[in-house]
């Protein structure tokens, strides 16, 4: 008998922002291929599982997606329930459309379950709307990884015009601003850097597009798990900033630690 | 003692997309205030809590901002646990923003819990990534409510540079289509209509931009939740179309019903 693949999105981090879903799969699965940024308390949802790591490691290159697409297909077919866990959303500049191709070209039965992308809960974990009425009704979300991808598509935006969110570029910061504001954004709109959001070490750096590239992460790595968001909406962020609780009982839970 | 107001975003429909925490928040409030398209079986998962629907119903106007608002801090001076529950996620194009800083300015605790936006989720269950490497590295969510501001916003993008994804934007569709095309959208650009993602009653039109105005919703209604998406990456969605399968155990569980 056929086993099944699950493509699962984590989330930002929080086991708590996992969907109900997502836990159940987890609970059942008998493998797990999980990339980098899955944080511990997400595979303890998988007790039974065997845990393989398919990320990329610092200094190593990460393992090919063709490997990885092999790992899902023949343990399927050895009848074993794979899920796919992978940080964010399967769909949003995760290469969950390959892998979703490759399954299905092997005739491995599979589904999706959507997960908490980072492009909006980054920025809403630090009080960030994307969007506001009567200051952004739309907004971009870009990858910052290779400016060769983004270029083409900040150029492709009026100045200005909407939020704009850009994932895997916090080490792109200063050429991002640069470019930016030679394209015409005003230098002085809103930008936030969302740093770690969903776990313990989440936060937040508030300030203007010219100030970016000199932002500090505070986490000495350029490749740290982040969100830049730039627009307006930013200063309803800097509004709520000292007012955003977290819930009582989650308060009580991180004292008693 | 006063209590606490979580902002919840309910996901797409299906009760299994909601986070772990969100059902946290739910098993435990004392009231929930919810809008229109939250399902009844969100609402099970809050038993104990006072069920208040604030949403629009067809034909009659929704209740006014201000007064949800009042629902929420005069239900937390009480003591009371409140939810504030959400279609989709609270901080794309919901008015979460809004809530929190209403909150904020009336001194009550509350915090934000992220839901899976349809910009997102909708288009994934249909087997449609946003993002797909060599095909699209970004995308827009613009709101198709009102053409006073999706104009501007499509105005603002240069035409096939990204994935296009438009919320509330059904009854829509033929203006938006013409709209498109008028700017310089290649008319043959594959687009899709999301609808009831996440419900039952799901299912998805592909076809191509210009056919967008002629497509049939079949749920006789202008005002069907769905989503369009619009870009290359929709024919991603058209080869997984007929192997994106349903977990082994849910097919299961729909057949026994």
């Amino acid at each position: 008998m056929i086993g099944f693949v699950s493509l699962v999105g984590a989330g930002p981090g929080d086991p708590e922002l996992l969907t109900l879903k997502a836990a159940r799969r987890l609970a059942e699965a008998d493998l797990v291929l999980y990339d980098a940024l899955v944080p511990p308390g997400v595979l303890q949802l998988a007790p039974r599982a065997e845990h393989f790591f398919v990320g990329k490691r610092a200094g190593r290159p990460s393992v090919e997606q063709r490997t990885i697409n092999r790992l899902m297909i023949r343990n399927a077919e050895r009848g074993r329930q794979v899920v796919r866990l992978k940080s964010g959303d399967p769909f949003v500049l995760g290469r969950g459309g390959e892998e979703a191709l490759a399954l299905a070209a092997a005739g491995v039965p599979f589904e999706v379950i959507p997960g908490l992308t980072a492009a909006v809960t980054a920025p809403a974990l630090s009080g960030i709307p994307v969007t506001h009425r009567g200051v952004a009704s739309g907004f971009v979300v870009v990858s910052g990884h290779d400016e060769a991808v983004y270029r083409p598509i900040l150029e492709a935006v009026v100045p200005d015009s909407l939020t704009l969110v850009i994932l895997m570029g916090i080490g792109a910061r200063a050429p991002l601003s640069r470019l930016l504001i030679s394209r015409g954004w005003n230098p002085a709109t809103p930008a936030a850097l969302c740093l770690a959001a969903g776990t313990d070490r989440a936060h937040t750096w508030l300030g203007t597009l010219d100030a970016l590239g000199m932002a500090t992460t505070a986490m000495g790595d350029a490749d740290a798990p982040g969100t830049i968001v730039i627009g307006a909406v930013v200063s309803v962020g800097a509004a709520l900033a000292g007012a955003l609780f977290s819930h009582p009982a989650a308060l009580a839970a991180s004292q008693a630690v």
